[in-house]
This record gives C-alpha cells, structure tokens and sequence, in this order.
C-alpha cells in the first residue's frame, strides 16, 4: 500500500502508479477539486467518464459544512459522496490564510473566524489530523503555514520554519490516531515544502523535511500565489536534485495547462486546481490550438465545430460553439456546467498525453509542441493569470 | 404525419399517441420547458435518459437571443440544440404580457419592450407564424392574448375575442409560409382556448375555434395563472364536452404534480411547466409519500436513503439526502441540478404512471391512492402555489 513506482523516466520527467486504498492512480495525474465534497457543477458519474482517478476536497470547508462528524457517521467522504475512488484531502493551511475572516498564527496553530457565520475555531497540527482521519481520504496533508506570493526572506523563513516545527506534531499525531484505530495502511501523510521564492528555503525545506520521518510523498506548496511564473519554475528546478526519486511530488494549487507541461518536464507528479472548474464558470474555455478562449466570442455565432475539435470529452462530442456561446451569453447553468467539463477533460488530458511523451521517451519535444501551438499567434488573451 | 390515435379510455381520461415529424409521443405526456433552448442546469443526454418524449421552448426568449434567423441559419431549433426529438414551441404570449418591461396591445399585435436590453419589438399573428417557421419545432402555437387570473368578465371576453380574430391571421399565415416552403408536414399548428374562469367563455372558445379550421390538436391557454385551484378543475370540466375526442388537448403551463394526476382524469393529454426546475432551484424536491419538501430539512442530515424511495432517476439512484442536503445547504449547483433531474423524471413518471392506469382501466383508483398520499398526513408544504 502507498507504493510509488516509477515505470519511465525522461529527463527529469517522470510516469508511474501510486497504490492507493482506494486504487491505483496513474501519474503525472490532474486532481479535480471538490471544494466542499463537490468538483464545482459535475456529477461523480460525469468525473469518472472523463477519467477522474482522485478527487481533492477541502478540510476547512468540510469541517466548517456539514462538519467532520457528520461525514464520519456517513462514512467518511468516500460514503459521504458516493465516491469510491482515491480522495485527497488538504490541510485547511491555505484556507485559514486566504479565506476565514481574521486569523491569529501562534505558535500552537491558527485562530480564525469562519467564511460562512464569523464563528471562531482553532486549528492546530493535531486537530487538523484528527480532522483529516475522520474525513478518511486516503492521501492526507501537512498543516502548513503559507505565506503571500511576495513574502518578504523574513515572513517566508518564519512561515518554513514554522511548517517544519508542525510538521513534527502532525506525524506524531497522525502516528497516534492509526496506533489508535489500527488502520495503519488507511491513509498517508504528505509533508508540505514552504519557502516562497527563495531557493535556499526551498532546498532547506526539503532536507530537513526528509530527516523528520519516512515519508510516502512530498507536496510544494506555496507557489502559484502570486509569484512570477519564471520563479516558480525556478523553484522546481531547485528541489529537482533534493527530492527524492521514490517519493511522489505533488505540486499544489498548479494549474493552468502550461503550468503543468512545465511543471511535468520539471519531475512533478501530481497537481490540483480549481482552474478548470472556475474558468469554465467565467466563460472562458481552454483549446489546444488557441489557448484560452472567451466562449461568448461573436466569432462562434454560427460556429457549429465542437469547442475544441481536438477533444474528447462530453462538450465537445455533444454540442456546437453556436450553441455553447449562446447558453454562455443568455446566463444559462448549462453552458458553465459543459465548460466546466470540457475544461477538466482538458487537463486531465494533458496530464494523459504527458505521460503517453514519458512512455514514448518524447517528452521535451512533445512538450516544445505543445506549448507552441498553445502561446502561438491564434492564442488568445493569455494564460495563468489566475489560479 | 400529426395523427392522433387513442389507444385507451377510462372515463374522460385517455392514453394515445401522437406521431410527429421527430418522433412518436405517447400520452399523457409532460414536456420539459427548455425555455431559452436549455432546461435549466440539465442536458440533452439527461432529458433523454429520464425519457422526455418532446421538448418545450419560447418563441419569445429565442427571437430575443440568439434570434430566429441565427437558429434557421444553423437547422432549426433541432439542429441548434442537437436535440433530434420533438419539440415543441410556444407563439411567446404569454411572456409578452408576463415579462416584458412595458406592452401595447393593439388589434394589430403587442407591442413590447425586450426585457433584456429594453429594444423595441412587436409580434403579430404574422409575425408570431414567420419567427415559429423558422425555429421549426414539430408543434407551434397560435398567437393569444393570455389575461391575468382573476381577470374581470369584460377583460376576459374582448381577450377571448381578440384571441379568436388573430387565430384566423395565424391560420393563415400559416397556410401561406407551409405554400411558400412546400413543408406541408413538418410542422403543425396548436389553436389556444381563452376565457379565463367563465365557463361560458371557454365553452365558445371551443365551438369558435373548432369552426375555424381542422386542427391537429388543441390547447387549453390562460388558466394555473392565479385563479383559485378548483376554477381550473372547473374550466377543464366545462370544456371536457366541447372537444373532439380526436384531439390531443395540451393544458398550457401546467403543472404541479397533483395538477397532473387531476388534469389526465379530465381528458388532458399534453402538459409544460417551469415548476420541476424552479423548484430544484429553489432547493424543493417532490416526494410522492410526502408531498413538496425541503431538501435542506435538518431531518436529512443523517439520512442515507434516496431522496425518493420509489424513485428511479438519476439522483435517487445514485446520491442520498444527505449529500443532497449538504449540496444545497453550501450553494453547490451540483445540488441544484440533482434536484431538477429529480423533479423532472417524477413529473415525467406521473405521466407514464397515469399512461398505466389508463391502460389498466384502473384511472380512478390510482389517481385517489396518488393524491391521498401525496397530500397525505406525510406531506410537506402545500402544493402547487406557484407555477
């Protein structure tokens, strides 16, 4: 159980399977983001068909609505969401930063009011893990503390050192709660890398990281928050030579398509984002030949090609640009629902053909391809302006 | 082609089918309302699924956006939307009088605001008859002039009259564009029965229209629009003598389930509402043991059965009340969209269950032990307030 085998490799990039309880998945793999135990308009049937291998869901919001109680008496979330594949759970670390009201960081957790009602709860390492095994996701994370984009070397040093300091009660906590329940091969722990944009940090992080525990793998996490891109691409390649090959490297909060080609050439593993899912509720579609796309364009008015005529998803075998533009431009759930999914499909697909280019030894010139035809002269407005 | 055959009477209620130029529609049937060419939140391929016979549209909606010309240009309403099934449009009536920011009637026609962008517009007869063309859904409506509820007997009359003199402008027009076309058998024309809540009224609505020309089936306008619920039952009954049993008798913007199950027993054959998505929307399901319920009840919380035990749509076979009540209570649209699958398939099975009756001579009887539980000591809030 939560063994990572590599079965290809191609300059830094990497394909493999990461055994799961709940299955096997294959990297470098998209993980669809359920918020609140939903991926934003889709339906669990509609996910599966378009080759969802793990879903990700969100601690805070979980504990908050309907709260971790009631998802454990319901059976976890995988019984709680009729979901029977991997699940992945993040640790709330980003949410209490970004999303709660006020929050106070001390040194035992975070103090925060909630989003929903201003209520005042305490996350601390420990209770993050007694929240994350109740919810019973089968890859769990880190409580992290995780700074701004621009975090100045003072506030990303604290914020890493602080993560390191956590990191050793969430293991120790996560260490009880299996002796308790004796379900030692129900879950895994990921540690989570801070560090902002600063090299040295990074490379710190991992080290010392990698002398707490035994781990099944290893997340980054603060990037993609505000940074450069340039610099996030330059933090990957830092860790590259510190990171262990055996350990599954999970990418957080990335991303856009051309986030994850660079990110797979790069040796991540594994990626989530609600990019996909936000974007398509904005109106906006991805396609391979144009990049990303306005679908209220006046030039799709009587565009009866599916959106992305190189796709295989739902969206595009199913309806016309005409058509999609028009539920797009009359407010119609329907067309957010179809880019929505056509989107997901997307990035799953990158992720596919990714891995076919590891298989294949093809990956840098796939990849050169790719992104290419993606930034080239049709490209539309550009790219990861926003995750 | 439009030929109407009663397979089965018991009582004044009938089960028949109704050949269409996309497709056979058995009765009694419900019609999904796709009003700006969707149904809300769904998809074809799940209209399809829960067996939706034949669609509804608004003439009114399309000629505002995209406009009839782009959907001509692109096939028709079936080739627009990709739907291959019947379709059926209404002449935009009642959204003229109902939603538009301010309209004129004149003899000519109405003249109105676009409630959209505030343009200018107006439908006559002729007009009503060309942009109906152009969509070209199997079945199109005469243009009527549809009073409020509880309209007066003086107001209820001249609509009636005028409602009468425009039918005789849209026959022929009709006649006219099918010449011009030589597409005698694509389409057929639906007259509509004014009258509001005076018997007498309907009764000559009837015997006038049936003198106007043959007609291919017959709708019942301007009632489930304010007037009391045992009005509606009323008109039904006085008019139930005065239709040629060779008809199909489409009751317009009805209903509520029980409306159906009272309707079918008084000889209705067709039916149209807004009421299974709105009220999806709105976080209400339809549960036959127990009436209209909120799915956001606390009672859920813990509750693992399908919505509707009984029930074999997409959701109850798939989700619980739980993370149904979960979805609604954090604004997942997910849950929105169950609940409009839900309520839709249960309209469309009232239908199909009343169908079995029908054919099992057994009408009265199902439609007793129906209503009993479904207004039983079980139910909910009450019913049919709003369509």
């Amino acid at each position: 159980m939560f063994e990572f085998e590599i079965t290809h490799e191609d300059g830094a990039a990497r394909a493999g399977t990461l055994t799961l309880p709940h299955g096997v998945v294959r990297t470098p793999v998209f993980m669809p983001v359920g918020t609140q135990a939903s991926v934003k308009t889709v339906s669990h049937e509609e996910l599966r068909a378009m080759g969802t291998q793990i879903m990700l869901s969100n601690t805070y919001h979980l504990y908050l609505r309907p709260g971790h109680e009631i998802i454990q008496q319901l059976g976890g979330l995988h019984g709680f969401m009729g979901w029977e594949r991997p699940v992945l759970t993040d640790s709330g670390g980003f949410q209490v930063f970004s999303l709660s009201d006020t929050n106070k960081i001390r040194e035992e957790g975070v103090l925060f009011q909630s989003h929903i009602d201003g209520s005042r709860h305490l996350f601390t390492p420990e209770r993050v893990m007694d929240v994350q095994h109740a919810l019973g996701a089968d890859i769990i994370m880190a409580f992290d503390e995780c700074p701004p984009g621009q975090a100045s070397r003072e506030l990303a040093l604290s914020a890493h050192e602080r993560t390191l300091r956590w990191l050793e009660r969430c293991r120790a906590r996560f260490s009880e709660l299996q002796a308790e329940a004796g379900d030692g091969n129900r879950q895994m722990l990921m540690p989570i890398l801070q560090g902002s944009s600063y090299a040295d940090l990074r490379v710190d992080a991992a080290r010392r990281t990698l002398e707490v525990s035994e781990w099944r793998g290893i997340a980054i996490g603060g990037l993609s928050v505000g940074e450069p891109k340039p610099k996030m691409y330059e933090m990957l390649e830092a860790l590259q030579p510190e990171l262990p090959t055996r350990l599954p490297r999970y990418l957080m909060g990335v991303g856009y398509p051309d986030d994850l080609v660079e990110a797979i050439r790069r040796g991540i593993d594994m990626f989530d984002c609600v990019a996909p899912t936000r974007n398509g509720r904005n109106g906006t579609a991805w396609i391979a030949a144009d990049g990303q796309v306005n679908a209220k364009a006046a030039r799709f008015k009587l565009d009866q090609r599916p959106l992305d005529e190189e796709c295989d998803c739902f969206t595009c075998r199913t309806y016309t640009r005409a058509y999609i533009r028009h539920l797009i431009a009359a407010g119609e759930q329907l067309g957010l629902r179809l880019l929505s999914l056509h989107n997901l499909r997307f990035l799953i697909r990158v992720a596919e053909q990714a891995r076919a280019a590891i298989e294949a030894g093809q990956m840098e010139r796939w990849a050169d391809e790719w992104l290419r035809r993606w930034r080239g002269p049709r490209a539309g407005t550009a790219t990861s302006q926003e995750t």
